[in-house]
């Protein structure tokens, strides 16, 4: 038996288990709400969206977890117990999330946040057109999210100069690793965009000391999680002009609460954590085959490091 | 002799002059305003930037005229002699124009606008998200820059309808022509996108019944001309919602008055002509590699077809 563990509502529930049960036609998928005790004693694997980590605590005998999301530092920081993770890989949340990412720097690049209140004051004013292979954008994170962004940000014609945690190689992007290699992509970043995991060494990452290396002017694109940056800094750095705009999409609460400064800060972009959204239809698809490889072989897919995190 | 004639202020024309003559050095390049009536008699070919047609009147032996832009729609309309105008085509041009489309038609697609209204809001509210191979952008004009914004269009994933005045034949891109062709793009395009010469023809071409045409909820971005358009019936279309935005970077009148409507229409974006701004290096690099061919050889460039328009 299979089940799907989430907080999510139960319309959400439903099109994940109806593309679920699609997906993996041969097995027994059900939400954990309805399995009785005895039931629970027959679950494997749990494939969850946002679930709730006391509810895996009830499935004895669980020998895996697939998660249908990319992002799963909440899951691994809370799991208590020894259990693989999966966590979903799909081709199309690179592709979305490289759009994202060229989408949002050609709003910076494109003065959009600066035409938008040129238009509320009524005034007619060009601001000065620099090429894209005048302006470089730096990208925290090569994993296949800054993988993939990394390239569509280079065919566009930018300087890309691409951080991550081990050397990388890119062809046309300038790699950087280790701590001195985030001080010259900083340094080098007039746009910078986070695509860094959650993880203890990345938490606070981005605070005043490290935000201050960017170039005057240089503007932030956080697509990553929310306590990457340091917020209070950040708003310091953009209320100096020191630093001229932030996109951010995530949040150290989410949703961002009503009543948060961000919300009307006029150089701050709030978005609604929409740069990836999750393609339901290729994610069950993904996981279906993932298990069904398992079901043949006995082999699980590649599983997260619970001590690195990611 | 060869004579820049410009309407545009005295540093602009500086600037002109001295990368015009960088590009010519064997050629005596002068402003028309300081050239005696004696010296107007040797000028052959007259460089243009918003000219006067009256001082163009002034040059007896005008063998033919370079324009440093691409649009000469009005210059060709008010000359009263029957002299080759030259416009500019670049290719820096093409890839300026086709990086505006992408980023302008990104910003429609990504929701930009209501996500800067859900933020004055401080509402967190998720919009669906269409992969770009779910919608259609159409694309009016297929010339230089036309053709240079479909392939972007195309290579980022979206469907790409095109429409040009004679057949075309582009891979991957879906082309029409002539009145039927124009319903049929019409009909297909999520996202409509005009760069088409303003001509006899193209004059009020977008209006009422066309728009209509378009798909509910279609968004229009004009980055040709103005007076393409009917701007009081797009404003109809969008006060009813039938239209859901108007990215307009041109206007019948420019600067656009500070008294217009537009500015502060909810449904419609405000930009200052900057969807193509002039590179002055390339351009004048371009302009004297034609007139030292045309020296050389004695063959024109291509010219516009004055009964034509472009």
């Amino acid at each position: 038996v299979l089940a799907l563990v989430t907080r999510l509502d139960a319309e959400a529930e439903q099109d994940w288990l109806l593309r679920l049960q699609a997906a993996l036609p041969g097995e027994e998928m059900r939400s954990l709400r309805e399995l009785s005790g005895a039931q629970l004693a027959d679950v494997e694997i749990a494939i969850v969206a946002d679930p709730d980590p006391a509810d895996l605590s009830r499935i004895p005998d669980l020998k895996w977890i697939h998660s249908l999301w990319a992002g799963v530092e909440r899951l691994v920081s809370e799991l208590d117990r020894d259990v693989p993770v999966v966590r979903l890989v799909d081709p199309e949340l690179g592709r979305v999330m490289a759009e994202s990412v060229l989408a949002w720097v050609y709003y910076l690049f494109r003065h959009m946040p600066e035409y938008a209140r040129l238009q509320r004051e009524r005034s007619w004013r060009k601001l000065t057109y620099r090429r894209p292979d005048e302006v470089t954008v730096g990208l925290l994170g090569l994993g296949a999210l800054g993988a993939a962004a990394a390239s569509r940000l280079r065919d566009a014609g930018f300087n890309v100069a691409g951080w991550s945690r081990g050397p990388k190689n890119m062809p046309g992007v300038a790699t950087f690793s280790g701590e001195t290699g985030l001080d010259t992509v900083l340094a080098r970043s007039d746009y910078l965009v986070c695509l860094l995991p959650l993880t203890r060494e990345t938490a606070g990452l981005l605070d005043a000391s490290r935000l201050s290396r960017m170039p005057e002017g240089g503007s932030l694109i956080n697509f990553a999680r929310g306590p990457i940056v340091v917020t209070r800094d950040l708003v310091a750095l953009l209320d100096k002009g020191r630093l001229a705009h932030a996109v951010l999409d995530v949040f150290d609460t989410e949703p961002l609460p009503s009543d948060a400064p961000l919300w009307t800060h006029p150089s701050v972009t709030v978005l609604p954590h929409i740069s990836a959204p999750t393609n339901m239809d290729s994610a069950a698809r993904i996981a279906g085959e993932n298990i069904r490889e398992y079901r043949r072989s006995g082999v699980l897919p590649p599983s997260v490091d619970l001590g690195r995190g990611y």
